[in-house]
């Protein structure tokens, strides 16, 4: 941390700040420059909370330096973690595509969908049971009923799948039935339910919050990996920004931000981010080139009456060509270290 | 909904979409303009997912027309909801200040905060027993503790308190202690802990989502009431923008809007908002002649200690200054009807 | 400027860029860290760009710390400085009110609004006689002929006029015909108009630009006082996010800051901010609550058949309520130091 | 147009909005609704101003349903325009990249710049004479002298330019010497600056300003071809949102909402939107990926000398690189209608 003091800061003020840091254990060096003094707070443990010193007499500004990760950086591990899920591996360099309707309305929709996917290449299924609704008159999935229907599902096809969990009151039933629990966007800050899914047997989807600093993702990570979890995949969904074009902006840039930071396989769910069909296969193909470790797309063989998220779902032909550009980009991009 | 046809879409394609919206037992009717046809949908019960018009021949857009939510709504009920927390009333017209520390920190720490404020003229306490905190290893909060203290300071100044509560665990707890509970912005859209929150017996503030939407906001009202607790104080937080100079960007047109569409009583929390003491006070002057129905703020006697949030806390005597401005303030705005 | 090793990093990259600073003739002094070395770069003049070390070897991050902005800057001159305008003064601790429509239309439009405005007791007058509109089938403005109504309309009620200058071309003629001339929102950033405000004789108000960071807006004022013209008067007019019920949004904050960074005055636009009438009034009264040295309001006799921006316009009636509101808020807090 | 009326909304009420409509010659037709009556405003030419409707009585929302350009519209113009620079095509399906320096610092940094480009297969060379910068003290580009050097570097390499112009003094000389005008981000909305390139005879790249919507970038392109001048090139380069990771947001929706919406060509630059070189080849991959028309890259040969952007300017070995990758990608999805 980095304290800069006001220009003509007195001698006292800037002592005053010394002896603050000094009592809290820290060491606290002046760093005398052309127009004002900054003071360098060394050998702290964790983080330091900027309050205990922008109170003070003369302190113009404080900025913090080291980032306060632990398990999840780079730094604490170096080679990529490879998170797997049955034979299908997350951070491998392989690329693995979930997909699968956004909720699971009945067995023979499940299966339908699961078969097409699964014929065109998909890696894993998808679906909800218990869904997060912006309205609560909106249809809020099917429970046990749909988590039965997944497992029936996995049975028949062989995907092992994901499923969103949204409370720690349904998380023994999730975990029980899912191969992969996913942890909702607006979860990520829910700290209850991150430390339920760092006591999990089973591997954690991450998706990032729809404002979330890249430090408060790899926070929340940080959660549930220090409840005793590794097997974390975060999953990069999109933004909320000022733009109407599309429901969400794909924030690309954070999927090389998050490789350089952390050893955590990081996939893309481009159907979220985009909203409307159409932005689903370039925004895909966008993700693979970008170096992501694999992709979640939302499948729908009736789009048009889907009970949730219609407009967003692929077609299973428009999935079928997505499956054949990403995998040729892959090809391309899979091997470069960029 | 009204669904925008491309120019020169054929009568066969609007045909279609008319039939698609009649088989769902809604009345299309279209709209012949200019350049192009727009079909506008009627008589539908509960909002309409675009999805199902989004992908069929000839459609350019979907645009929603009628706001989903009902309880929360205006239209609903016109007069003002009172919210009343022992003596005090938010709603009414008058100007209930909450105050105190971001964390219990101990039991002396919250008396000796608590007198200062209700000395002030503060009219309920505040403070965190369980907290939400970005990183793992931040103070998280006393707990039960926490609770007793703030139950204590109850009995010792008269002041009713409202506390955070996390998460459904610890709601029974939380309930039985607390005066008001308090949902904050990351658990916004935590729909099984709303749900829960909707059976509670005490009322309830919802802080805003950091990046939510009017609408996104008062559909987690709804959740709520929908569950039967219509005793719901929304809370204005800031929002996320790209705006460094302040922690959050206090979105002041929210309240007006807020008040516009719904009945409901909402404060403002221009602490967080502003995440540097020296804005906290021109905040919330500002938050009162707009027109709120109280405020929220942080306070704090030693605020360079302060295990949490230390650097937006104000002293004790800044927040005498505040009181008496919005006090002032409040007594020229607070008849007025804009 | 603080620049951060790798966790690490080799004595020899570390000598490398104190190599690399010294180089430009600055000085390098490593400050070892728990984890890390840091390195401050000191007694730079101007600010140092981060490129000239992101590149090198071994280095994680470079923050900057020093503002690059001076003349601005209440550092280098700490009273506040107060901006005249005939009578009229911005910056002394009084509350002129600049209003009228946003488009001059009509010799009687303009003088019947000027009238109403100074009878509820506005400072000055405001009309576009240029106009930058999003779509070049808008109404432009009267242009000269517009110039020429806001002269008669200052002759008639003796109100000083403010307008906006859109390029150099037009740029002597705003000035030979107004009493301050505007740089509006898209403009902030127009380097080369910025440098001819420079060399103006007349007073600027500078309109913060939709998206800029305090910093840039700041920089914006430097490029003006830099070529010698010192009477700037900077005006918040609210920012782009996320939120769709207004169409920006205020940020009061910016407000505070802007007064803390600097010894220019800060008037509010409250009109742009809001985008529809009812949010006027309550975010006029929040400005001069939050410390505003001014208000720039929207005024039209006929809203409903104004040429540009009626949506937001006062009727004459709501002005009188607004001026009376705002002087009662200012006799409060005008004379408080937060 | 479509006008929502509150629920409850008198007869009367309505036909007073239908008749303020049919006096300004457009038709109104009512619809009513289960709980509301909605008016649409039919057959009107250009776009209507809300602000006529949104004061009358009885009016909820007034909701814009047809888009206002024309000119660069894909329904007025179906087929891709391809605009032409010497041999070069942008819009053709090719991929066009056009690489260099930030600002033209010397001869010889021009030259050893264009040359690596060109061997690495750029198609045109980039660098700014004149150049805006946040900061007056910073280096403001050679001006006359950069534009003669690019002239130079053209006949000794044969690559065609683009650079930048940033006042219509400075137009007719850009005009003279470059093959293709590049407007700023920060002028995306200079009005007057669009004007005059609307009636110069060369092709135009038009960035997306930093927080320009969809339609505000093309209302943009339709003012300069509302003069005359029907070579756009529209060009992505980011948005400003929250993030820190990168200093701008690519947003590669807008690419695919581009095409879809106009027949302009599109083109991308990584290196302003990621500001750090790291992530300049993933996210220029991606660009190729969504489907861009052509990069912008900046590059340098000595990046830590660089008299501005030195952070995200490649090295010369990065870009042979580049342009390997975005080869083989754009050989898997040129050919591809996503």
């Amino acid at each position: 941390m980095l304290i800069v003091m006001k220009k003509g800061a007195t001698e006292e003020s800037i002592q005053n700040v010394v002896e603050a840091a000094e009592k809290r254990g820290y060491t606290a060096r002046p760093i005398p420059g052309g127009d004002r003094v900054s003071i360098g707070i060394l050998y702290n443990k964790g983080s330091v909370d900027a309050g205990r010193f922008m109170g003070l007499e003369g302190v113009k500004e404080v900025i913090p330096v080291t980032k306060p990760y632990k398990l999840v950086s780079r730094e604490f591990k170096n080679e990529n973690s490879v998170i797997k899920v049955g034979n299908v591996c997350f951070g491998n360099g392989s690329m693995p595509i979930i997909a699968g309707p956004c909720a699971v309305e009945s067995q023979e929709q499940a299966i339908t969908i699961a078969k097409a996917v699964k014929k065109a290449g998909a890696a894993m299924f998808r679906g909800g049971a218990f869904k997060p609704r912006t309205s609560p008159y909106d249809f809020q999935g099917l429970g046990k009923k749909g988590l039965e229907i997944l497992a029936n599902v996995r049975e028949e096809t062989g995907l092992p799948f994901a499923t969103e969990v949204m409370d720690i009151e349904s998380f023994d039933l999730v975990e029980e039935y899912s191969d992969v629990i996913q942890i909702g966007t607006r979860n990520m800050q829910n700290f209850s339910l991150l430390k339920r899914a760092g006591r999990a047997k089973k591997p954690i989807i991450l998706k990032r919050g729809m404002s979330a600093m890249l430090q408060e993702w790899l926070m929340a990570a940080e959660y549930i990996m220090e409840e005793g979890n590794s097997q974390v995949i975060l999953c990069e969904r999109g933004i909320r920004t000022f733009v109407r074009h599309s429901r969400n902006t794909l924030d690309l840039s954070a999927v090389t931000e998050v490789k350089k930071e952390s050893h955590l396989p990081v996939i893309v769910d481009p159907s979220h981010a985009a909203g409307v069909r159409d932005q689903v296969i370039p925004l895909a193909c966008a993700s693979v080139a970008v170096g992501s470790d694999g992709l979640m797309v939302e499948v729908h063989h009736k789009p048009e009456e889907a009970m949730s998220d219609g407009a967003q779902s692929l077609y299973p032909e428009q999935f079928e060509k997505l499956m054949q550009m990403v995998n040729k980009i892959h090809s391309i991009t899979g091997c470069a270290s960029f």
